[in-house]
C-alpha cells in the first residue's frame, strides 16, 4: 500500500464509501513488510549510490548475467565477486562496460564511474599470496566511490618494509589489513595509526593455520586497540565496511 | 637523540670538532626506536584526546592506582576496565573524581569531561545478560568524547522490540551490536542501516554456545554487509573502534 | 496505538477535526513495532495459555520476583528455570502458590492449573544423572498444560529396561529423549516409534564427552528418522517444543 | 510371521494338526526380531503411508535400482535422496513413474500419489544457495502426503522480505527454516510464530562458517523457544520430522 | 511370560476356554523386553562373578550406600568409583568390610574375595600424576578376580626405566598403559609385546594437552598394532575390558 | 654382538689376550639396540605366525610388490591394506596366490592358510556404507588365523535386526562393532554381551559427523562397560587386536 | 650394575671363581635399563651441570621436599617449578639456600652457583601479564648456568618499545619470546635477528584466545624463519631448550 | 640513503653548501625503514651465507623463475620449497645448476656450494611416509652449509631400530625429529640426548590424526625436556632453525 493508495482509502472512508472497519482492517492487515518497506526504502535511498553486490560462487554464468542485467536496468553499478573465468566471459559478452579484475576474481560494470571521495583507504597486505583477497577489498572500495592505496608484501617478518610505507598508511582514513599465516600485520599497523583498522584473515598457510583460523584468532585477540575483524578471505566485507566509514568521514552529514 | 642534540652534533662536525665517521655512526647507531618515537609521538599527538586505558584484570589494586596516578599526572583521562570492587575502592580512596560504573565493571577518572562530538553512537544489546559488555562499550564511548544511545533487550526473538527502536538506531553514526547465544542481532540490524555495525559476541549462553563461540561465528558469517567483529566480551574494543569512526565522521579532517 | 485509538483517530478525521495528512502520518509514523505488536499480539493470543518463562541463571532473586510479579498481575502462569535455592526462597516468601521443583531446578506459580490436553508426552532418560534435565523438560511440559510420562534410567547399555517400557513410549504423542555420554538413546527410541522424538544431550560424562558435545553430535547424526535436537542441557527448550507439537495434535485447529 | 500366519498356526494347533510343542517352538524360536517385527510391524502399519527412503550417496545406480524395485514390489512409495544424474538416469530407465527433482537431488516414484493432509508445512530459506537443501525438505514433505509452501530468499539481512511473507508462515502447522552462514533465520521466524520450527543449517558459506558449523551452533543456541535442529544439510530429516508433526496435527488420533 | 505360562495359555485355547484373539494378543503384547530379559539374564548369569559397579561422582553418599546395600543383599561384590571422602565415610560406617582405596578414589566391599585367575594384568603408567587413574584400573582388575602388576613412572622420556621392566610387562596377558601429556607410552609398549594393550589417556598436562585430548589422539593414532583406547581418565573402563580379556585367556571356555 | 661373540670375548679375556677395560668397553659400547634386539626377537618369535602388514596408502605399486616379495621370501603371510586397483594388479601379476578383497580394499597372499583357531570373532556393522571398514577387519581377522562371523546392517535404528542376530554375537569370543554416524552400535551390543567389544568408528556420515568424529566420541563415551576403541576407519587395527585377544582365548598359554 | 661391579665380576671370572655362563648371563640378564643406564649416565654425565627439575604442580609440599633432598644429597642444583606458597615455605624451612622466585612461581636451591657461560639469552615478553611465564624461563636459564637479559612489555602494539631494545636482542645467542593474546612478538623479533627464537605462547587473554591457543597457532604459523615453539605457558621448556643451545654456542665441543 | 650518500650530504653541509636544517631534515625524513634497512642489512650481512628461500606453492613457474633469477643476480644460493614438477622443469630450463630434490619437493641452485660446518645435524624420521618432510628439512640443512645424517624409519613401534642408531643421534649437534600419527619419536629421542631436538609433526595418518594435529599436540606436550616444535609438515622451518643452532655451535662467535 503506497502513500497514494492510503490517501485514497482515507478519502473514500471520509466520503462514506467504505466503513471504518475496512480502513482499520486495511492498515492492520497491511503486512508489516509494506510499511517496513517504506522504512527500508528510506534507508536504501540513503545508500543507493552503493552498488548491489552479486556473490558469484555457486551461481551459474546465466544466473549472474540475469541478476546483473536487472541491476543495470535500475541504473545501478554492478560488482560481482568470487567469479570464475566463465562468469567473466558471459558478462563481457553481454555488457561491454564489463571490467574483469582477474586477480581480485571480480567483475565490475559501471555505467558512470562514481565521483571519488576525498580521503583514501589503504589496503595493506602481508604476502603475495594474500593479494587476491586484498584486491577484492580494493576493487570493492573503488567501485563504491573511494580512492585506494595498495601497499603489498609488508609482512611483519620484514618490519622495515612496513615502516617504510607507514607515512602513507597513517594518512589513510581507514586501513584494511590483509594477512594469512600468523595474522600479525593488523596488530602492528594498528599500534602505529589512529584510524580504524579492518583486519582480514586469509586462508593462506598450511598445517596448523587451519585454513585461516590461526590468522583469524590472532586478529580477534589483537593487543592493539581499534582493530575489527571480518570473516576469513572476506575482502569484499572489509571493503564494504571501509567504504561505509570513509563515507562517514568525507560525505556531508550531521 | 633529540632534534636539538642532532643539531649540536652537526655543528660540532662542521666546526671540525668531531670526524664525519662519528656523525654517520651517531645517526646509524641511533636506535630506530628513537626516530620511531618521533613518528609515534606525532600520531599520538593526533589522538591525545583519547584516554589511555588500563586493563584491570590480573593487576593488583596497587598497580592500577599507580598507573592511574601516572596518567593523571600527564593530565590524561583514565579508563580502567575489567575491575573488581577492590580496584574501585582503592581508586576512589586515592582520586576523588573516580566514577565507578558498576555494571560495566569500569572506573573512569576525568579531570575535565571531554566535549562531546556531534552525532552519536548506538549501543544495542540482545538480552539483559549482555548488559555488562554493552555498558563497557558505552562507558568507553562516552569517556572518549562521544554521545551514546543505549538500546537494550531487543533480541531477535521479539523482533517488534527492535523494529520499534529502529529509527533511533538508523540515526546513529556507528552501531555497536552486542549479543550472546545465537548472535543474530548484528546481522538483522546491519540489514536495516547504512552505517558501520561493530558486532560484539558475548559469552552469554550455555551448552553449545561454547563461551561465546557460537555468537562469534554467527557474526563473522553475517549475511549482512557492513558488519565487523571484535573478540568475545570485548566491549571496550568495540567502543574504541566506534569512537575512532565517530571521530572521523565528526571531527575536522581532510 | 491500540485498535480503539486508531478507530478514534479515523472518526476524528471523518468528522473533519484532523486533516488527512495527520492520519496518514499517524499510521506511517506508527513504529512498525506497534503494528508488529498487533500481529504479534494475535499470535500471542493464540498461544496465551502458554506461560512466559523466566531464565533464572544470572538474575538476582529480586529481579526474578519482580518479573514474576508482573507476569502474575497479567494473570499468567509463571515458570522460572535454572534457579538456585535463593530464588526459590524469595519466590515462596512472596507468592504462596510457589511450587519448587527441586530436582528440575524450577519454580512454577500457577494461578489455576491449566486443563491438561488429551494425549501425553513421554520424557525418557538414560541415566540417573540426566534426571535434572529430564525433570526440567517434564515440569515445562506440565505447566504448559500437558500430561507427561516419566520413564527413567533406560540407557542403551541395558536394552531390556528400555524395551520393557516401549509400549508406553509408543503411545506418546511426542517423546523427549534425554541422554549424556554417548547419547544413543534417542536413536534407539526413534527406531521403534512413529512419533517425533526431541533429543536433549546432557553435559553428563567426563573426558572426551566434552561437556555434552559427544552426545550432541551423536544425536545430530542419528541414523533414525524423526529426531530433532536442542542445545545441551536444554530441557526447557525440548519441553516447550514438545508442548507446541502436542498442542497441534490435540487442540482444535484446521 | 504375520498375524494371519500366527492365527493359522493356532487354528491348526486347535484342530490337532500340529502338537503344542510346535506352536510354542514357533513363537519361542521366532527370533526376538520376529516378535519384534510384529511390534515394529504394528507401528510400521501405523506409518505405512510413509515411504521408505533410500540414501543415494555412496550407492551405485544398480544398488539403488534394486532397492527401489523391492520397495515398489511391496507397493510402497519410493524416495531416493542425495542422488547423482547417473542414479536418476538408471531409475528413469527402469521405472517410468520416476520423477527427478533436480534441484533437490532426489527421485520420487509414486505408484499413486498420497492424498494430501489438511494444513501445510512451510519451507522457508535464507538464500538461493540454500535451495537444494530446502527442496530436499520440500520434496520429502510432499511425498509423505503433505502440502508445502516454499518461501525462498528471505534472509535476515533483508528483514522486510521475511515480514512480507510472515502471514503465510504463521498459518503453517510446522515451519522448516533453512539457512547457512550465520543461521539466524530460524530464530527470527520462531520469535513470530506459535508453531514448531525445525531448523536446518546448511554448509553454505566460507571461512569461519566451517561447512555449516556456524549456522548449526547459532540454531542450537537460538534465543527463541520452539526451535529444534537437525544435522547440517539434512533437508530430508527436517522434512520427515515435519511430516510426523503435521500428521499428528491433522490425522485422526487420540 | 514363561514357557510354562505359554503352554498353559495354549492348552486353554485348545480347550476352547479362551478365544484365539486372546492368544494372539498375549504373544503380540508380550513385551519384547520380557523375552529380552530372558536373554539378558542368561548373559548376566554368564558374567555374574563380575561386580556391578557404582559410579560415585554426582551421587550423594546416601544414594551410594543404598545402591551398595541392594547389591550386597544379592550377594554381589561392590565397587564404587570416583568417590569423595564423604562417600567413603558413609560406606565404612554402614559396611564393615568397606575398603577405601584412597589413591584410586574407589571403595570395594567384598563379601568373599574372588579367587584370582592364573595369569596377570600389568598396569603401567608414565608419571606419578597418572597414578590415580592407574590405581582405578588396578583396583577394578583386582576386584574382578585378577592378579595385577603395578609398574609406575616409566614414561618414555626415560626409556631405560621402561626397558628395565619390559620382561614383566611381556609376561602379562593384558597390559593397561596409562599416560597423560604426549601419551606415547602405549605405542612404545605395544611395539615390544604380543599381547593386547589397552591405552588410557589421562587429563594430566597443561596448555595444549587440552585436558587429555593430546594423549587421547596420540593413542588413537598409535603406529603400533594391538592398541585399543578408552575415554580420558577411564581407569575403570580399561580395567573392566582387561578383566574380560584375561577371563577369556584363563577361564575355561570353548 | 651375539652370544657366541660375547663368549669368545670373555674367553680371550680370561686367556689374558685382551685387557679387562676392553671387555668392559665392549659390553658398555654395545648398542642397547643389540641387546634390545635379542629381547625383541624373542617376542617376535612368539608372534611370528602373525603376518607383517603393509599399509598400501601412499606407497607405489612397485614399493608394495618389493616389500611383499621380501616378506614372502621369509615365508610370511602377506596382508596389504588400503590398496588401489593398481596395487592389486601389480601384486597379482607377480604373485599368483594373490587374493584381492575388493570391498575390504586389501590383498592377502598366503603361502599356506593358517589353521583356524577354535572360537570365532564377530564383525558386526551398522550400515552398508560401513562395509569396507568391516571387511578390512574381517579379512585381517581371517588372515591371522581366526574364524569370523560377518553380521551386517544391524544399525540401532532397526533394533529388531540386531536382536535377531544377538545369539550368534553372544557366542563370539570378541566382537568388532563398526559404525559411522551416531556410532551407537557398540554401546548397545556391549550391553548385551560379556565379551570384549572393539569399537570402530567410520567416517560414514555428513555434516556434523565431522568425518567420523561424532561416532568416535560416542564410542569413547559408551555407557556400556567393556568397549575399547580404535581410530576412525581402522578396521585393520580392530582386527589385529581382536586376533590377539582370540589367540589368548584359544591358544595354549599359562 | 656399575662399572666397578662389572669389573669385579670379570675379575672373578678370570680368576676362575665363576663360570663364563654366569658372566654372560649377568650381562644378558642385566636389564637393558642397566646397560641403558650406563649409556644414559654417559650422556647425563655430559649434561650433569644441568639441574634436575621438579614439576611442583600436583605434588604435596612433603613430596617436593623429599625429592629435593634426594637431589641435594647427590650434590645437584634444584629447580622446582609451578609451586605454591606452601611449597616454598616447606622448602625454605628445610633448606636454607632456598630462593623463592615469587613471580616465576619457582624455587631454586643451589649449593654453589654454576659459573655463567659467555654469551647471553634474551627473554623478551609482550605484556606485564606474561611476566610469570617469562620469569619461569629466565630463572630456568639462570640456574642452568646462563646469563639472561630480561626485556619486558615490548608488545607489537607499541613497536617503538621493541625497536628501542632491538640492539640488545640482536646480541643474544638465543631469544625466548613470550606472548599471549595474538602472539605476534616472536614473528616480529625473528624477522630482525639471525639467532634462534623460541616462542612461548601464554594463556593470557580472554574470549577467542582460548587459553593461549590463538597465540600458539600464531607462533606455529610464523612467517619469520627460525621460530620454534613450546607448549602454552611452558617457560621452563623454553628456558631448558635455550640453555641447551647456548651451551652448544659457548661450551667447548667439536 | 646509503652510507655513501649520507657522507656526501655531510660533506656538503660542512662545506657550507647546504644549511644544517636540510641535513637534519634528510636524516629525520629518511623513512625509518631506510635506517632500519641499515640495521637489517647489518644483521643480514651476518647471515648472508644463508640462502633466501622461495615458497613455491601457489606461485606460477614463471614467478618462481623470476625471483630465482633476481637472487642469483645478487650471487645468492637459491632454495625453492613445495614445488611441482612444472616448477622444476621451468627452473632447470633456465638455470643449469638447478638440482631437483624430487622426494623433498625442493629445488636448489648453488653457484658455489657453501663450505660445510664441523658438526652435523641428524634428521630422524618415524616412517617412510614422513620422508618428504624429512627430506625438505635435510635439503634445507645442507644448502645452508651443514652436514646432515639421515636416519629413517625408526618409529617408536620398533624401538630397537631407534636404539640401534642412537649413538649417531647422540653425536649430532641438533636433532630434527619428524613424525606423523602419534608423534612420539621426538619425546623418546629427547629423553636420550642432551642436544636440542626440533620436532616436526607431519600430516601423515588418517581419521583422528586430523591432518597432523595429533602429532603436533603430542610434540607440544612432550614429557622430555629440550623439545621445540614447528608447524605441521614444516621441514624447511625445522631445517632453518637447526642450521641457526648449528651455526652457533660451530661458527666463530663470542
Amino acid at each position: 500500500m503506497t502513500t497514494t493508495e492510503a490517501a485514497q482509502l482515507l478519502d473514500r472512508f471520509r466520503d462514506g464509501k467504505i466503513p471504518r472497519a475496512k480502513v482499520l482492517h486495511a492498515f492492520q492487515a497491511a503486512p508489516v513488510a509494506d510499511l517496513g518497506f517504506a522504512q527500508v526504502d528510506t534507508h536504501r535511498a540513503l545508500r543507493k549510490n552503493f552498488p548491489e553486490v552479486i556473490f558469484g560462487a555457486g551461481k551459474t554464468p546465466e544466473q549472474v548475467v540475469k541478476i546483473a542485467a536487472k541491476l543495470l536496468e535500475h541504473g545501478q553499478q554492478v560488482l560481482v565477486t568470487r567469479i570464475t573465468a566463465d562468469h567473466a566471459r558471459a558478462l563481457r559478452k553481454k555488457f561491454k562496460r564489463t571490467v574483469h579484475h582477474t586477480l581480485a576474481r571480480c567483475v565490475t560494470i559501471e555505467k558512470k564511474t562514481l565521483p571519488k571521495r576525498a580521503g583514501f583507504i589503504a589496503v595493506v597486505c602481508a604476502g603475495t599470496s594474500d593479494l587476491p583477497v586484498a584486491e577484492e577489498a580494493a576493487v570493492t572500495v573503488e567501485v563504491m566511490g573511494n580512492r585506494v592505496e595498495r601497499i603489498h608484501d609488508i609482512g611483519v617478518a620484514g618490519l622495515h618494509r612496513m615502516l617504510a610505507r607507514m607515512e602513507t598508511i597513517q594518512e589513510a582514513n581507514v586501513i584494511i589489513a590483509v594477512a594469512g599465516m600468523e595474522g600479525a600485520l593488523p596488530s602492528v599497523v594498528a599500534g602505529l595509526v589512529s584510524k580504524p583498522v579492518i583486519a582480514v584473515p586469509t586462508s593462506v598457510g598450511y598445517g596448523a593455520s587451519f585454513g585461516g583460523v590461526a590468522a583469524l584468532l590472532a586478529m580477534l585477540n589483537s593487543c592493539a586497540s581499534g582493530v575489527t575483524v571480518v570473516n576469513i578471505d572476506n575482502g569484499f566485507g572489509a571493503g564494504y565496511a571501509a567504504s561505509q566509514i570513509n563515507s562517514l568521514a568525507t560525505d556531508k552529514h550531521r
